[in-house]
This record gives structure tokens, sequence and C-alpha cells, in this order.
């Protein structure tokens, strides 16, 4: 199986299983950012590749100070993690929970890093209707029975947010219930600024709401590793207090530093290249007779037409070179979701092709 | 205090104290290669700097392959980490001790780490007599009352190995009262190969004994962050089971594999070095009035002549932009004893340079 590391984006599993290098790959497993990193950043990383040579800063000083003015919220309130993943780690490691809540569909680290640490997972689902959202009530019943609960937000794999309200309600829903609210934002970097529905600039109000985001897809980073948390400073200490020193290490601290300090063209580009090219392959994806969700961020969630299934689709799209996330294996959804990531025209356009091709063929001329 | 974060190499912190770019000292306080990594390394890392747009192997495949070559180790006896640092968490997360014994002085991180994830910590001294090894008597007394024992071959900050013997009877006691013996061999490639004290070769007759390692000291890529273990297979399953997806990043793995494949003549000629400038740099400092340990490694623990305390010392030699590690604060050792990095000939002349002229100003002509 591809996702054989639970995870799309794993080119040396993609090699072994359809041959080829792994670079080779056109890859939608992965919710990467087409453009790459901000101009410029590449080549300052390369120029600062001697600074590998020294210890990074373990206190990651001038990322942190950067991110504080970008987003508005002082030092203290921010850790840096080697990855969002180790940020969630972090977080299951400092406050402990017993029990954990995860709404279904999702990002498969919250049940596996919660079991990992100790936790018992207990999980809510979404629904159709929704687009795989679930409701509130169900949600915040969720909250009385655990210590800890995960949402993403826009929720992976089905790329759609809940409004700013029903969050709103549920990080107070968590304070009345003590439980802490992990809101997972790491794709939130990709819809547009007034779009975003976000607690970031209300966290003072919810003490017990933790915001994790990642900066490995925005800015196209993902094998240098890099993320962070905003909450209260005492979730923060309980975080750092397990963090292993020096986990960042030297060149993510400066790509995020180098990210930060002149993204803005990037950033604007990004969000309209996503916002176009999501359409245009959503539209793509409905003509070949795929059910696709309604969702804002750089992937979109699809229902293959019937009786193809993930995985057969995705193997045959893997011997012509091109990788799709099978979401089969997500509890809550069936056999025939798959997850596109969205990309550049070209890629896109490729994809379409193959994915015509494939589909029209018929799956008895097959491999 | 420069060790703020506990550790030396804090160039972000020798800026704050003592002014002047983080870059611009000569650091005595972090004990990494003064040759750099393997001559092509830095140009291979340029070239592959594209791949960080691409998520790390999970399963460190290639590196592992590699590792398990040139150890004569299977690869279900290695587990990859982000830095060695990482893989004692990971043991620790992974085998859950509940008592840990340290045998002081020793690196800080083994008790840090150990309360970091619970564990209560017990310790045995070492003796100025045995140049700071404790007596195996001791160490094996505390085996009987603990889960898991961290011991440095060579120990951090004395430099110095027990014997094979020593060593061996240890990891036979360690099998009998049914504890983890974690041998920390972070400096152990500074030592020519024939003279290592290691149970590398005889892991099989002691499925207890961990065996850890860094690549980032001799390889001189701290800033990357790559360590790994080497251990009976049921171990490596306990740390991996802990270990968050992707924390070893990319480019560390590529270093990695780059510094294997072609690093014999870079490994030659370290030793080379280490042995020529740490006989140099210890006699230049025995005649500058220190008392200097036997150590092996590369590094030497030194004592100041009295009145001078390491904290003193680290300041005015901070000032004038060369980096020492104090290790006052280490359990067992006293307020005037440093550590100092053996570093390349120049380097190393400049050091005992600016420390006569410190020395000979006298304390009450400094700042």
């Amino acid at each position: 199986m591809l996702e054989r590391y639970g995870h799309g984006g794993d080119l040396e599993s993609a090699s072994e299983l359809y041959g080829g290098d792994p670079a080779s790959f056109l890859d939608f497993s992965a919710n990467i950012n087409p453009l790459g990193p901000p101009e410029g950043v590449m080549a300052k990383l390369g120029q600062a590749l001697p600074s590998i040579l020294r210890y990074p800063d373990p206190g990651h000083r001038r990322l942190k100070a950067l991110l504080s003015r970008k987003l508005g919220v002082a030092p203290e309130h921010l850790s840096i993690g080697n990855g969002a993943a180790e940020s969630m780690a972090l977080l299951l490691l400092g406050l402990a929970p017993s029990r954990v809540g995860i709404v279904q569909p999702c990002f498969s680290e919250y049940r596996q890093l919660s079991e990992q640490f100790g936790a018992e997972v207990h999980a809510v689902f979404g629904s159709r209707e929704r687009d795989w959202r679930a409701e509130v009530p169900d949600i915040a019943g969720l909250m009385k029975k655990v210590d800890l609960l995960f949402l993403g937000q826009p929720n992976n794999p089905n790329g759609v947010q809940y409004p700013l309200e029903e969050i709103r309600e549920l990080a107070a829903e968590a304070e009345r219930t003590r439980t802490y609210f992990v809101v997972d934002e790491a794709f939130i970097d990709f819809i547009p600024e007034g779009q975003r529905m976000t607690l970031l600039p209300e966290l003072e109000r919810f003490p017990r709401t933790i915001l994790v985001r990642s900066m490995t897809k925005f800015y196209a980073i993902p094998g240098l590793r890099l993320g962070y948390a905003a909450a209260h400073p005492d979730v923060i200490r309980a975080m750092t207090g397990k963090q292993v020193t020096w986990s960042v290490n030297g060149l993510a601290l400066l790509a995020g530093e180098f990210c930060l300090e002149g993204g803005e063209a990037h950033e604007r580009e990004t969000l309209e290249l996503i916002a176009a090219e999501r359409a245009r392959l959503r539209a793509g994806l409905r003509g070949l007779g795929c059910r696709v969700s309604g969702g804002e961020a750089n992937f979109l969630l699809a229902e293959l037409p019937a009786p193809w299934s993930a995985g057969e689709l995705q193997r045959e799209l893997g011997l012509r070179g091109v990788l799709i996330r099978s979401c089969a294996m997500y509890p809550g959804l069936g056999p025939g979701h798959v997850r596109f990531a969205v990309k550049g025209a070209d890629a896109n356009a490729r994809l379409l092709a193959v994915l015509g091709d494939v589909l029209a063929a018929g799956r008895n001329d097959l491999h």
C-alpha cells in the first residue's frame, strides 16, 4: 500500500511499488504549495548552508520574534515545532490527556499520536450533508467526555472550515468542560485572510484553545520540518517542557525566517493560483463523474464513479507516474474516496488527462 | 549565563552576552569536528537543496541500509533519530523507566530528559583518581536500583572511556538486574577504531544494552540533527513506536548518506588531527597552570589555576570572541572546571594565546 507509513507524499514507497525514481512522480498525494517557497528563499538557504556546522538556536529566538510580529501574538504565546506533528506530540506529552476526542474523517495523526502517548481515543463523525463536518452539539457532547479534542480547520481530507461562530461556541464549551481544544490550522494559510475562520485574534479569551499551524505546506519546505503553536503561556510551557533540545533544525529555522521576511507577493500569488486551479480541478473531476466536496483548501476530496475503488485507481495512476492519496482508510469515508492536491495549471491538466484515460479505458483493460 | 539552555554552542546567547555577530565567535564550547563534513558533502547538499520541497522518507530506508553495511548490524537493530538527543528521548518514552541511573559528572541531558519524561534520577559519582570515572561496583550497585542507566563512552565532559572488560561486565550485570544499559557513544568516532571500547560487535549477547551515536559531531552537521541507536529489535520497536512521523528532516538524511558514502580520508585525517592537536592543547593548558584530565575524545576537561572560576574566565574569553564551556554546573565537578573542544592548529594556538594573556593579566585588571 502506498500509505504504508500512514501518509501521502511517500515517494520512496511509490518508487518501490511502481518503479522509477522517487523524484520523478507527479505527486498529488501531498498538499504542498505548487509555487514552492517565496522567491529568493532557496538561494538564501544555499548561501546559509555553512550554518549547519553550528548548533541551532535552542530558544528559536529570531523566528519566534518574526512570527510574533506577523501574527500579533506575544512570543510567550508561541512554541516552535519540528513540524506541526511535533507540536501535536508536545501537546499530548505536556497536557497528558487520558481521553482524546477526534472528529472523523480527519488527519490520521490525531489518533496515531494520541494512542502512541497512551490516551484513549473517542470519535464523532461528520456527515455527507455537511461536507463531512460534524454537528456542533455532537462535538460539544464529545468534549464532555474527553480531556483534549482535535479539530481540523480547514479539516483534512475534506478541506472545509467550520464557521467562526461554531468554532467560537466550541472554544467556549471547551472552557466550560475544561477540555483542551486543539484547532489544527495546518492549511489555513491557503485560505484568503478575510475568509479564515480562526480564533487567533481572540485567543486571550480562550486559554484552553490551542492553534497549531504548519510552515511546511504553504512555504513548501516539508523536507525541513517546521510548525508552531499559539496558545496560553501555561500551555506553551507545558509543551516546551517536553521538547527535546534542538529538535527544530537550524536550516528549518532559517527557512522560516526567510519566508516570513519577504513573502507578500508569494502569498498573494499562491492564494490566486489555488482559488483558480481548485475551481478548474473541481470542474474537471466532476466532468469525469467524480463527486467532489466543497473544500476551501489546497486539496479536494472526491468520490470516484462506481465501481472504481481508491486503491485500484491509485495503482493505475501510480504506474503512470501520478500519485494520489487514497482515503479509503479514513473512518467515515468509503472505498471510493480519494484526495487530490491542487497544483499548478499544467500539472492539474495532466492529472485530468491521465485520469480521463484510465477511467475511459475501464477496469478490465488495466494491469 | 552562556549555558542558559544547558549546553555549549549557543552562539545566540553569546552574541547577547558579549556583543558581536553570532557566527563571529571562535567556539570551543561545542565539540564539533574542526575539519567540517567530508569533502564534497556541502556541494552535494547544495545540489540536493530542492529536495526540501518533498517530505522526508518516514522509514529512513536509505540511511539505515548504509549504516547497516558500515556497522555490520542488521537494519532492524537500528533506529535513526533527530539527533542523539531524540534517540535518548525515544528510549525514555518507549521503555518508560520509573528510575534512571546516571554516573556524574555527565551530559546534562541524561537527567534533564529523564525528569522531563517523569523518571526519578539516581546518581553515583566518578572520582578524580579515575579521571572522573566511577568504580564498576558502584555502577553495578546503582543498576540494581534503576530500570535504565546512562553511561557516556567516552564520557562527556571528561572524555575518558571505560575499558572494554568493565563495559562488558556492566552489560552482563544489566542482563542480570533487568536494567536497560544505554551507552552514549556520541563521541566514540573520534577515537581510532582499534582503541574504541564498544560492545557493537557483541550486541547480540546483550539485549538490554543500547548504543546511542551521533552523526552531527564527527561529520560536523549539528545544525541538521542526526543520530542513531543500535539495539535489540524489541527496543528499536519501542523507540520507533514513540517517534513522531518525519521527525528526521530530509536534508539530515541526505547529509548522513553523503557522509557515509565517501568519508574514509576524512575519517583518517580527523583522527590524526584530533590526536595531534589534543596533545598540543593539553601541553599548552598544562603550561598555563591548568590541571588537565586524560581524555581520548575531541575535547579536554581542565581545572583552572586558583583562584580563577570557570564563569569568570568564560566571560573574559567571551568578550575577546572566544567561547568555552563552563563545567561548574556539572555535579561532581568544581567551580574551576572548564571544557575545551579540540580544534585545528590555528584555532588552538589562538585559544592558548588569548588564555595566556587573560591569565597573565590577572583577575583584578579585567572587566
